[in-house]
């Protein structure tokens, strides 16, 4: 099988994971693309961020030239940061006819319209998809998804730091600098916090945003930036009273009928109802509005090696799968072993369960023994008070189980001669990533 | 320029927006995708649907059968709905050297398996972007955006009359009936409900789903369909007390050691704290979970004309650019005019402003003549009680007003002797498709 043969410069936590994953997915990648994705070689000076991230000696170089000029490399993922030396190895790889992908939303917010008319002019990809919400295939969706659309407005929580910053400082009365210390501490902020909490990556990521959605890229230093520095707790409390939250948004806009388009960067004000408000911590989201479409969300983890390095992959793949892109569906998803549907009664849920019973010492006793002869526990029980005799509900929340145990308990307790009817049987999901959301 | 000669079969809402909408975004699709997309021939036998539509008669034919086979044509949008006609449509047209474009759920649902590969002997597509979740790009989130991801699981709310009629019973304590008469009466159920209230809806979009998610189509006749039909406002009540909320959820799991997958529909109990859970009415809102991306999620409207042709105009724009897909911005997002970004004082904002004030009759007044001489009106005030003379906060909130305007009065505001500090001003975005969400 061929191989996309890629050159990786750069081992901090985004290209780390890029090492990582490119290995760890191989077996998913490699038959969704039709082609083997290879890091042939890894550019990085810091010798000891080579061994951490286990990459071999043979494959590691120290200069980034090697890898731009290395005539058997497809692609060269640029993953240095900074706009200088990460500016001339752009061009450098696109010069000796690689494409390039690249997280660097500093350089693009700067230089995006000339690097990727650079790209043009030689007939090959600059891709960024990294650069703006981190996993969230925002870039995507607003290329392709909704294509058909003009985007009337975007607004954008996509930056981490910022947003877990007003989160602690809403929902814990901390002061700005409190708030700043403990995410130092949780490694949510960096040593210099400046380019965070002065909205100025919030900006970055506009910029780019507003090239995709507008094809558009608008002067970094004509963006309206304000950053969540200068924010008193005061004004959050006041924000709360009337309802209302406090977010660093990135909005966007266009006024089709005068050519114009807003982008800027400010804290903002959101009604409490409105979904991107309850976005707390350090989760990103874009509310993108269509006019064909209407209105959509994205939301997901917008920074971190794992998520990003995902949409690195999405783009490596993108190169891999040739231009000759295809829309078919995954072979069996790129498994070997054949698939089967799980049958429903091998499934594990947590229950909810609503008995009608008489009202009588000793009932819940008994449905209780049921269900733990077949290894079920209950987790809670509400039991509404009624008169001797009465039928009541009674309603148990069970810890996970397997559904055919679940069903085979009710079916023994509804032989019960103080149970009254059918039970009622509700599966609970407990979703991960609820802490992203208040409720 | 050359074009994408579409046929079009079916002029119902969505076949009907398609036509509309393929006109009024003209415009912007042509230079996105390098090529006119245009329909050349619509069919539909009902005339009155056609008038309605204001398809010329000249595009208008009665059968199907003759843009299948009609060789000047690339495509064929399938829109009939329907199986046994569909199915032969679609072979029809495929089997004739045309792509395919559909958004037909219930056949996908019982025969994607065979169609798809059936399209793909033929180095063919068959594309369906708009057969789940209506206008949000989730297919070409899973297939390429999460390309690197082992989907983990997926929790869908993916059909909006199930999710408007659960919603309505839980905030208005509504009996299933009743929410079912006033959905039909808006227009968000059908009259025979029997599809969607009984989860087979929910269940054609969940294979669908795992196809795309693992490569594996389950039996639609093997996947567990519960509906809401029998759902009692009893326990939506508990449910509430508990902490949750019951949705009608699409559940898929992968599990990869085992070579399993479980795919199943019914009604699930969300914690309130979750994001999914806050999903009211007739949106839909998919959370897409990757082993390397982690949480992510998807929202929009999941039906309806104009949401639904987004994503097979998507689908069409995707055909037009051919094999070759560039992934190259847009040339200025297809406009004649060139873009300018518009000026920060030139934007239009509400606004929260805070001034720190003298606690003196009269202040206020003041403050509002030098704001509604710019005519800027003020929706509310807050200004908490102090002790004559003392400092205390008072807080302004601005109806819709231009930010030179803002700043200019709050310049001259804080001028007055009684002002004590620079104002603290904060800009609210009011967001359109509050609906979706509770607070």
């Amino acid at each position: 099988m061929s191989a996309l043969r890629i050159g990786l410069v750069g081992l901090g936590t985004v290209g780390a994971s890029v090492w990582k994953n490119l290995r760890t997915q191989e077996n998913l990648l490699t038959p969704r693309c039709g082609k083997i994705l290879r890091i042939e070689k890894v550019a990085e000076k810091n010798r000891a961020r080579a061994r951490q991230a286990d990459v071999p000696e043979a494959q590691l170089v120290d200069d980034w030239r090697e890898l731009a000029r290395d005539p058997s490399l497809d692609v060269v993922v640029e993953l240095i940061g900074g706009t200088d030396v990460a500016a001339d190895l752009i061009r450098e790889s696109l010069s000796h006819g690689k494409d390039v992908v690249t997280a660097n939303k500093a350089l693009l917010a700067e230089q995006g319209r000339e690097l990727t008319a650079f790209a043009a002019e030689r007939g090959k990809r600059l891709l960024f998809e990294a650069s703006v919400a981190g996993g969230i295939p925002l870039l995507l969706a607003l290329r392709e998804g909704l294509i058909a659309n003009e985007i009337l407005s975007l607004h954008g929580i996509i930056n981490g730091t910022c947003n877990y910053l007003l989160s602690a400082m809403t929902s814990r009365a901390l002061s700005f600098q409190e708030a700043l210390r403990e995410a130092k501490e949780l490694g949510y902020a960096e040593a210099d916090e400046t380019l965070d909490v002065a909205g100025h990556d919030t900006a970055h990521k506009a910029v780019i945003l507003s090239a995709l959605a507008y094809g558009f890229w608008p002067a970094l230093c004509e963006v309206h930036t304000e950053g969540i520095q200068n924010v008193d707790p005061l004004d959050l409390h006041f924000a709360q009273e009337l309802g209302y939250r406090l977010k660093l948004l990135a909005i966007l806009r266009s006024h089709p009928k005068r050519g114009e388009i807003e982008v800027r960067v400010h804290p903002t004000l959101l009604r409490k109802g409105h979904l991107l408000s309850s976005v707390r911590g350090v989760f990103n989201a874009v509310a993108v509005r269509g006019d064909v479409v209407g209105e959509t969300l994205f939301y997901g983890r917008g920074a971190g090696g794992d998520p990003t390095s995902s949409a690195v992959l999405a783009d490596l793949a993108f190169l891999a799968r040739g231009k000759a892109v295809s829309r078919e569906l995954p072979p069996s998803s790129g498994r070997q072993t054949a698939l089967t549907l799980r049958p429903m009664a091998k499934i594990l849920s947590r229950y909810y369960v609503r008995f009608l019973v008489e009202d009588r010492p000793g009932v819940l006793a008994e449905i209780a023994r049921i269900f733990s002869a077949r290894n079920i526990s209950i987790s809670s029980v509400i039991q509404p008070e009624g008169h001797r005799g009465q039928t009541v509900p009674l309603i148990v929340l069970l810890h996970q189980s397997q559904e055919a145990d679940v069903q085979e308990a009710c079916r023994i307790i509804e032989t019960l001669p103080t149970v009254k009817r059918p039970a009622i049987l509700l599966r609970v999901e407990d979703l991960e990533g609820e802490e992203g959301w208040s409720s």
